[in-house]
């Protein structure tokens, strides 16, 4: 007979709990981990050499802290399963990999130009910088998430992307998978990526947390999660009406933020208040629609600097009625906020539920790296020894 | 000893599970009851017994359907214990009793204008129509809702109404139940009760609900329930900015969406396409934050017929990019949405957990009325003999 359901349920569970107190600001020992989480010192120590042996979790040198036997403070293990995050920009596609505990290992942007191209190239050229990025890590890769800039169904379809007219009902994670020798790759909308990572970072619970690029999109985050609305396609701020008789948009209607507040309308001289008078329209309909205390400038909005923000802050002032104060704030993630979102967004997957790393094991080791020679491709899941 | 809580909370659920098929289109006896839930017919039995003894379900007349004991239909009882619904208006104070099948049994309006006005009056003026109504419906009542043309905050103050500029930080339902001999009495924003009372309608599950008055607001239905937002302030639309350097608005900013859309706009000449065409531009922002496919437009705008409509639909399909074919229809409940919701409310927390009734017994009997006389005030919950 095998164990029954329950049991697995609850190790799985009580994984994810010893684990969650590792991750935590302050070293613990098992005993310091038995006391916060209510198991036993047996239950904890059996679940710890579990995800000691699935290099999740590493043990630093004994510290004599009082009588009887030193305690071994555990850590994350930095050498543990990583997350790949992927991203398909307007003019660029960028790969990095974030260890277990957070850190960058690795990051890089290509110059790729897709405003007039079809997908198969651009794919091509970010699975090739992924293969390298990967290489170059020297970690096992839990999964990759994408980022695109543009509307994500559900089913990880990137459906439009009004600044890619060519790019319609893309499959991104699929293509992305097969070029990586089935590596799991999950789709995500950019702003959303990047407003997890501002919450990540430390960033507030409730948000708004706007994208400023050649597109503008924003990612809404509502009790620590994703606010998906009613489709998974929430947030698109950038086509809320600001001037509804202005210039024409790439999306077909007129007047939208984006056509007063995209990097290429800021590149305009003295652009920037009136940018910002119109994010601070904007965001008056989302703060009055969405009742959310705070707002997130980021992707290439900190550069602007304090016109910016001051005209943002003077426009919710004067307009927003129902919450008085509303914090309005600069990314300190700015451009790089969904890159590292979409590879967080691994990590987190793995720190929510080791056992699905564990039940999967072996994980894939890196790539040996020919000596003087380009790195050969990445070795993922499933294709281990 | 006591029974354990496990099976108290087992019961409550089983009672609930009973009523809601007892609720359900088509008539039920107790073998039905069983055949759809699993629960054995003893159980049932037992159950139904305490919902007739309870006063929620009634036995229709006997019917032999087949073989065996002749069935008997069970229905909600009519007799049982309705909802009060309460409303202040801008100009006016409603109320309404709902049973429990969800039939109005009586519904008054009293013209009252709270403009210039502070709470007290209106409020003595709303409990006594509160009292005559429920006089005259002769049911008992579970407890009352009251809607509010303002933010309501989580603890059921109205914070702010912008049309009635006297009226900051109102405790409106402990004034109202005090007044009301203790009923219990929840405040609610009118646009969202009015959103609940399409849904309990049959209206679609995710939708924008806009009510149009003297106030323009939104109810927001998300899977079926209200969305919140981070506050529980969610869905003022009537304050997303349409002419950045328009009229100014009573909130205290400019070209809001409730300048250009309210009752009082359209009631200037030629208004109704120019209200319908601000209508679709705020609607664009909230489709392209919220990702919701549909709008009901309710209050006093199906009065305006097929030119607010068209224009309406002729703006969203001109500018929202994420979505194809937003369904845009006019409210079948118009200017009564909000009263009904407030007192559906009630019924439907009733059928959610018949225990809580159960437990609170003896519900108070309505009043006898005097021979030829106005009606003596109602006797409610905790007032009884």
């Amino acid at each position: 007979m095998s164990v029954p359901a329950g049991q697995h349920t609850v190790r799985r569970h009580n994984l994810a709990l010893v684990l969650g107190e590792v991750a935590g600001p302050e070293p613990l020992s098992r005993a310091g981990v038995a006391a916060r989480t209510g198991l036993t010192r047996g239950t904890v120590s059996s679940l710890v050499e579990e995800l000691i042996a699935a290099g999740l979790v590493t043990e630093l040198a004994a510290a004599r802290g009082g009588p009887g036997r030193p305690a071994s403070p555990l850590r994350l293990d930095p050498r543990g399963p990583g997350g790949l995050g992927l991203e398909v920009g307007v003019d660029s596609v960028r790969a990095c990999v974030v260890d277990l505990t957070g850190a960058v290992r690795v990051q890089r942007t290509v110059a790729s130009d897709h405003r007039d191209d079809v997908p198969d190239a651009a794919l091509a050229r970010l699975a090739a910088l992924a293969t390298d990025v990967v290489a170059e890590a020297g970690l096992p890769i839990a999964g990759a998430t994408v980022a695109l800039p543009g509307v994500v169904g559900p089913n990880g379809v990137l459906e439009r992307a009004p600044n890619l007219p060519r790019w319609v009902d893309v499959a991104v994670g699929d293509a992305l998978s097969t070029r990586l020798r089935g590596l799991p790759v999950r789709a995500g909308n950019e702003a959303d990526l990047a407003a997890l990572a501002e919450r990540w970072a430390g960033g507030p619970t409730d948000a708004i947390v706007v994208s400023g690029g050649i597109g503008v999109g924003a990612g809404i985050l509502l009790d620590g999660g994703l606010f998906a609305g009613a489709g998974g396609r929430a947030g698109e701020i950038g086509h809320v009406v600001v001037e509804p008789d202005g210039l024409e948009c790439h999306c077909g209607g007129r007047g939208c933020l984006e056509t007063l507040a995209s990097l290429e309308a800021l590149a305009r001289p003295d652009a920037v208040r009136a940018a910002g008078r119109a994010l601070g329209i904007a965001l008056t309909g989302a703060v009055h629609l969405l009742d959310v205390p705070a707002v997130v400038l980021g992707g290439g909005y900190p550069r602007c600097g304090a016109p910016l923000l001051g005209a943002v802050r003077a426009e919710l002032a004067a307009r927003v009625f129902s919450r008085a104060g509303i914090d309005v704030r600069f990314s300190t993630l700015g451009q790089d906020a969904a890159l590292r979102g979409a590879a967080t967004a691994m990590v987190q997957a793995v720190l929510a539920d080791p056992g699905e790393v564990i039940t999967a094991r072996p994980l894939a080791r890196p790539p040996d790296v020919a000596e003087g020679g380009a790195p050969r491709p990445a070795t993922v899941r499933g294709a281990g020894p």
